[in-house]
């Protein structure tokens, strides 16, 4: 079983997915090799994937298509209750879902190649799982990413998202929640405001604003913000965040960068954490200074609004 | 001038590096080429680097250079106190001094092939740079690590070492010491007594202790905590400690791993945290999922320590 687990003093967690688990000589560094051959996300291989959770469209052709992941990070098994044993040892089981959304059966097109059409129903999917998944007993979070090229995490090629529904609350989102919480008004609403007039502003369409975050952690970082204040996906006017989402995918294949993405919102039992997508392109590599804490940019986030703009 | 920047609302620090800035398309992604034909570090070329600030020994063929970074992260420049402006952006100059540690004169060997002789007057180099780096005005920590190979951050060869003073505590040893605090006794004093007894143990000398974490972030991560309380690396005995590394780059020789390795002590104004180095092998990639806040890491570190014994 894959066992959840907490650093003996610090808030930050752990996975051990003893299901991916290789012996030591295995792990020796060797170059991933892209996988060739059969494509098992490709249409005509559906039978050689995990089980089928949702295709859309329901009948004909499947354009998105949802299955089980082959390696799960989480499995719905075991006790999913938060324990501490001899003081400094918290652990669970790794409890939820782990699931794969192949966006498109073209094997020959990315994200960034679809129309906001395609986008925005692979949005509805999401919000089909997001739905279906939170009612699970025990389930913290539905955490929604992407991983696009060997250096954003995944080596395969063909077009996907990943759902990991699971028993905590991701660090980051927990710490967005409890420190907007430390305001009497939503501090995003505020943000955003504020960056509405920045050097830092990219898009705005109707009901979205896209723009350069002022401590951005990689180049080219850019964040997707519901202008009003609200706090799910299924509340978001899917048109305009599928267009915005379509305005900087266009960008990140201009730069043909590797890259992920992580949507961020109220976990179930909590509210008031403004809905929110964050894109991180993935051309540099953290070393041992930032995983002391503090992290090197080298692109502030003021020139690279600019490349989004156009401008440059 | 490079900026110290922190987030919005996270306590999440970023240095915007513009010294290292690059225009857009010269960030598009293309495969790092390995420096071949000159080495800056190399005896002979001593004139093309930057100003050299030390060496080891001081006369005759030198061991160890310390030298300024030819693209510095922190400068000594400027106004290191941090302020807030208009509520959400809290930033100062990011002040402080980036140096290289050339470990070896030779370009063929890396850390992992000297030996702990060499390692000691390594160390004896860092505890000299600490001490004078420690006196500056505004400096509040000085942080050492290592990023070997590539996949750690590195593109240069030549074994190396990096030192950045400055003006913030990093994110992770200020919540060490914070957490620290919140017990009567260290607790790292408590926790070395229960990993002594499991199966995270490695290695133990006199006054030295090395095991993998309960809630390891990457496979083969390992710490070294010093047995006796101490919180400064020039407390430490020399001996034991760079025999206890070496005994670790062995292995990681073995495994031929990208890593980094990070030394955590008490910051300048602080005191109590328990001194630590924590090496983190370089085999995974963190993805989406882990920039929410989770980590996943597929090799329990009770099957990695039995690799560091020996045992498979």
């Amino acid at each position: 079983m894959p066992e959840l687990r907490k650093d003996y003093i610090l808030d930050r967690w752990v996975i051990i997915a003893s299901e991916r688990a290789k012996r030591p000589h295995e792990f020796k560094k060797e170059k991933v090799k892209k996988k060739e051959g059969v494509c098992y996300f490709c249409p005509e291989n559906e039978n050689l994937t995990p089980e089928e959770i949702m295709r859309f469209p329901e009948k004909g052709k499947w354009e998105i298509r949802v299955i089980k992941n082959k390696y799960p990070a989480v499995k719905q098994e075991g006790d999913y209750t938060i324990k501490t044993h001899n003081e400094f040892y918290t652990f669970s089981d790794a409890y939820g879902s782990h699931e794969i959304v192949v966006e498109t059966a073209d094997h020959k097109k990315q994200l960034w190649d679809l129309d906001p059409e395609n986008i925005k129903n692979i949005l509805n999917v999401y919000i089909k799982r997001i739905e279906e998944l939170s009612r699970i007993p025990g389930i913290n979070y539905v955490q929604i990413f992407k991983n696009h090229d060997e250096a954003a995490g995944t080596s395969i090629l063909h077009s996907h998202s990943q759902i990991i529904a699971y028993n905590k609350i991701p660090h980051i989102v927990e710490s967005e929640v409890k420190n907007s919480k430390n305001h009497s008004n939503c501090v995003y609403c505020t943000i955003i405001q504020k960056e509405k007039d920045s050097y830092r502003r990219c898009y705005e369409n109707k009901n979205f604003i896209a723009f350069t975050p002022y401590a951005s952690r990689f180049p080219f970082e850019i964040w997707i913000f519901s202008k009003r204040h609200i706090t799910r996906l299924e509340e978001c006017e899917l048109n305009d965040l599928s267009s915005i989402m379509n305005q900087i995918l266009i960008k990140l294949k201009e730069l043909n960068t590797p890259y992920n993405f992580m949507i961020h919102y109220s976990p179930i039992k909590e509210d008031g954490l403004h809905f929110h997508i964050e894109f991180i392109p993935r051309l540099t590599t953290w070393a041992g200074f930032e995983y002391s804490g503090t992290i090197i940019n080298p692109m502030p986030p003021e020139n690279a609004a600019k490349f989004y703009r156009g401008e440059n």
